[in-house]
């Protein structure tokens, strides 16, 4: 695999395309045109093609691209023909639904841990997952490597958690907390903001009725 | 307010301001430099200089921000000055888990329905909100007028149950299923697709392993 460095606009734009490309594989869709999946994907096929040239000797002119060929390939580049242990902090509603989420185990993201603080919950059973208690946080990690942390916690915990976890050697952190978590170095963190995302649309839907 | 437009990558900054503006708040600060707001966001001051002169008129040379204006403002340029209606399509753990979070409410976006075609959970409550089943659907878009429908459903399903709701009048839609809606013309869409997200950790962990 190419090891260069891909831009992080081009990274993010990579899902999609794996998606699609997953769609046109289960559709049966050997070889597709750069033209063709613009019109699918409504992105220009120069985009396309510019995206996908980052990673060499995917498209061959004229003949179109090798449909499971890049779907493996991108598939490969985002890191989905490997196995990652999850652990979920934060067993309320939407913790819960994340534990949940079977599709994430079938892209290999495997939930091996919910925590929490709430000790009516200790012990039961989200898909299978035990709930653990806090305190027994530290000891699992030690026992246990785990690639990804999900922090589903209210906002005024969540640093102090996070950095209990990257002490505890987890380098990985999927961070629904609404607040930014200041870590050491080289811990990676994927922020998902729910009510940012709702702000977008309340900004749009004021614009349009000020436009009208 | 200015109408002039705002370009998308500024707006989509604004949350995070706003968000750190009403921490500043809440902890009794009235003015702050941009310098100082820099070291906090840990984004530039020029940067933060030129996105908050888009909306001119809001620092002071060399006496700072004044940070309950900015705040107000930025709020009411995202449209959280006012109150919206939501629905939510898709009473699974993650339909529940939405409809359980009261911070949504606060910023104004108020769940008034919660729909799904599972006759078992009909007229159950969440947080003390009726989840009804999909035939009433046409029916309630027709006595509510609904500013905000949230997805939380199969992607199979999306767009055929998002287009009705466009036809109800719904012109924003909150899109949690994994699939890109195409809708008629001035319909907002906002995606929130996890797996994507969850995606840029593995990538960023796959990246990191290769460059040991």
């Amino acid at each position: 695999m190419e090891t260069r460095e891909i831009s992080k606009a081009v990274v993010k734009r990579l899902p999609r395309y794996y998606r699609y490309l997953g769609e046109l594989l289960g559709e049966g869709v050997e070889r597709i045109s750069s033209n063709d999946l613009s019109e699918r994907m409504q992105v220009t096929a120069s985009q396309i093609r510019q995206d996908l040239n980052n990673f060499g000797g995917f498209g061959q002119q004229g003949y179109g691209y090798n449909v499971k060929y890049l779907y493996t390939e991108i598939g490969k580049i985002l890191g989905l023909d490997k196995t990652y242990h999850m652990i979920i902090i934060g067993a309320g509603h939407l913790g819960q639904a994340l534990a949940n989420y079977v599709k994430f185990e079938k892209r290999g993201f495997r939930i091996i841990g919910i925590f929490d603080n709430n000790p009516e919950i200790r012990g039961h059973l989200v898909r299978g997952i035990e709930i653990r208690m806090m305190e027994d946080l530290d000891a699992f990690l030690k026992e246990n490597k785990i690639d990804i942390a999900t922090l589903t916690l209210p906002k005024a915990a969540a640093e102090e958690i996070a950095l209990r976890l990257v002490n505890g050697g987890v380098k990985a952190i999927w961070n629904f907390a609404h607040t930014d978590l200041h870590l050491p170095g080289d811990v990676m963190v994927e922020n998902v903001h729910l009510s940012e995302s709702l702000m977008q649309l309340s900004y749009n839907i004021t614009r349009r009725d000020l436009d009208k």
